[in-house]
């Protein structure tokens, strides 16, 4: 009997945990709030991520540990790696938890990024302004998630109030401005490396932001075989330089035809959640998988999906599940402005099909700005 | 927030956990074992099916309850129905417990069944053994399952030894003989029915018992669209009579190129696990689905599927997960001669893919017995 601890108990371990389950894996979740939806499906071990008795406790009761939350304190992964395997290994996370040194390392491994510089004063920021040009992000290296830590300047004018929002963060978390880019399209690589050093990759993902949250997916993203291949290439070369085991997601913007990436995230990632249901193997199980030792499963996707976000509050799920297309996901969780408490996959097995799904659901859930990208792209 | 109650905490109650997850649904199990293994992923009421103050709790902690088990007492099911949503509703429930009550209201709606006889005393037996004819079997009219309480009559000379084993039970759980069926094929109908009538099935599936217990499955079952049709017909019609709501099995034998009604289980049922992975939903969640009153999920199938149980014990995942077919399910239980404890299914485009999985996994497990029927009808 293997028991897998995941550090965080958000819907990203409920999920794992529930694609775990057929494995015959146990989990134990560690999280430091009582209502983590996780805790509906696993058991919960309630602590601060840097309590270390708890972390004691947690390595005694597990075989093996992993991340639904990639800021997870660094020392506290260390911590727990001195003791039982952790996937993907500390190094890893550090690196993807911070803008900088991911950023970094992207363009030491050859892959474009946007123009970038590190801000520790106001000063550094003003040089930068100027370096870089305007608009671009001034963004915090760590703990930013969701488009949060981020403040967008788009004229000289907008620097004091940049500063006036972050700036205080510089010496404590840090800070990074970023050129805007004015791309085209968003694509993420969802990858899975395993511990023997197996690559997969599922179809592309192209994805629609809305306030800086993931909004919709779509999968296979439309691209020329020669910019997919790249894309690819690109997540495995980071894979390798980290030895990362698990899934992991690569974010890219498409401009001009060229890829820029944004982040990386060390973990499963919503642009995957299509793969429960239109791929042979979800990138849920793959990732327990990986962490496990085991060979990983087929990325194989089975004809199209898209993936809606319920960002706030959960839509009515009767629209959904009337598509002979639609599948529902609840987290489980209260309703909360701007939080992430479910998502709908609607698989078919062509564009006519899911976008006919998609225009119904919409019009339904009175959520036609949500769908009108997806089905612009689906009519190509 | 809705809870759903199921009685008895087996691997069917444990997948109809995993699958009703995503809907935001919470559960509690009702079972009298501590260590019955859907406790691993929903709470566990601990208790006697009879014991009222429990079934008090559990009524009152539960918004609808259902069923993992189909030999919960008939009146433990009443009681429950008479404070809140049960389904499928009792006196379906206690039909399908029942051998002679479902074999009679099969052939009251026309459905061929082989010939049987209600036996109460040994001059019933032995009277219905000249009657029917031999071979028969001889089986406990409630309380059977995986092919226990059941005694196969060769000979005159096996009516003692059969008497001996069984005949207590005639005035307990009661007792039927039914003529032995030289059937060819074994294929069950896995049907959902939700609250306002609406019924679907999924493909039909060809089934193989070892000792009597199920071994393999394989859907879409190669039938003649009349035949399948037919199938589809009766199944409907015991749905209709019963005012049926959830998932059920209809076991039917084919002989001579007609069915004959084995019997029901009013369940999520082991010849339909393959929808997991091989429909677009699978019997889990369409069994909650009608049970909560909310639209079924379309049962259209993707590809062709092949069901291998577990009994006993697990053999080695890592054979099936390197199939990219491959799908495994552990239920989390410990090792016991006989007892279902996980299985595979293998998902594939062509019967031809399927079958080279099923033959390469067949080797590498030394179960080539196992799989060779399901090999043998793919080949056609
Ligand atoms: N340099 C940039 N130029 C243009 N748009 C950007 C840039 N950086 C971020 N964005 C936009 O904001 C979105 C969120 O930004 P980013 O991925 O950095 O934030 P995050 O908080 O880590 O988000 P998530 O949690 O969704 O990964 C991006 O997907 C993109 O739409
Ligand atoms: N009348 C019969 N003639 C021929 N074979 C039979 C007959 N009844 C049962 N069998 C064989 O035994 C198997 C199990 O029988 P049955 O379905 O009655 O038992 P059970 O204990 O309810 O099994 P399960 O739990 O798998 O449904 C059947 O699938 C069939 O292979």
């Amino acid at each position: 009997m293997t028991t897998v601890g995941i550090l965080g108990g958000g819907q990203l371990a409920r999920m794992l945990a529930l694609s775990g389950a057929p494995l015959g894996l146990r989990f134990l979740v560690l999280d430091s709030t009582p209502d983590a939806c996780a805790a509906q499906f696993a058991p919960l071990l309630e602590a601060d991520y840097r309590d270390e008795a708890a972390l004691a406790d947690f390595a005694r009761r597990v075989d093996v540990a992993t991340f639904d939350f990639e800021n997870v304190p660094a020392e506290s992964a260390q911590w727990l790696a001195e003791r039982i395997p952790v996937f993907p290994n500390p190094r890893a996370l550090s690196v993807a938890q911070d803008r900088l040194a991911e950023k970094t390392l992207f363009r030491e491994l050859g892959i474009p990024v946007p123009t970038f510089a590190d801000i520790a004063t106001r000063a550094d920021l003003d040089a930068a302004a100027t370096a870089i040009g305007l608009p671009a992000i001034l963004k915090t290296r760590r703990l930013g998630y969701d488009g949060k830590g981020q403040f967008r300047l788009r004229s000289a004018a907008d620097v004091d109030a940049a500063w006036a929002a972050l700036g205080a963060q510089a010496t404590t978390v840090g800070l990074i401005l970023e050129g805007f880019v004015p791309f085209q399209r968003e694509i993420s690589v969802v990858a899975a490396r395993g511990r023997d050093g197996e690559f997969r990759t599922w179809p592309l993902t192209e994805n629609w932001h809305e306030s800086g949250v993931l909004s919709a997916s779509l999968a296979p993203a439309s691209l020329e075989v020669a910019l997919a291949e790249k894309a690819v290439a690109y997540a495995r070369r980071v894979a390798e330089a980290l030895d990362y085991v698990g899934v992991f997601a690569l974010e890219l913007f498409l401009k001009d035809g060229e890829f820029l990436a944004n982040e990386m995230a060390p973990r499963v990632h919503n642009s995957g959640h299509w793969t429960i249901e239109g791929a042979e193997t979800s990138q849920f199980q793959n990732h327990l998988r990986a962490v496990l030792g085991l060979p990983l499963g087929s990325t194989r996707m089975l004809g199209q999906a898209c993936m809606l976000n319920w960002i706030g509050a959960m839509p009515d799920a009767t629209p959904v599940l009337a598509q002979a297309s639609g599948h529902w996901h609840d987290y489980g969780k209260s309703s909360r402005d701007g939080r992430k408490v479910g998502h709908a996959t609607f698989r078919a097995d062509t564009p006519a099909e899911l976008s006919a799904a998609l225009q119904t659901v919409g019009r339904e859930l009175d959520r036609e700005l949500q769908v009108a990208p997806v089905i612009d792209r689906l009519r190509g």
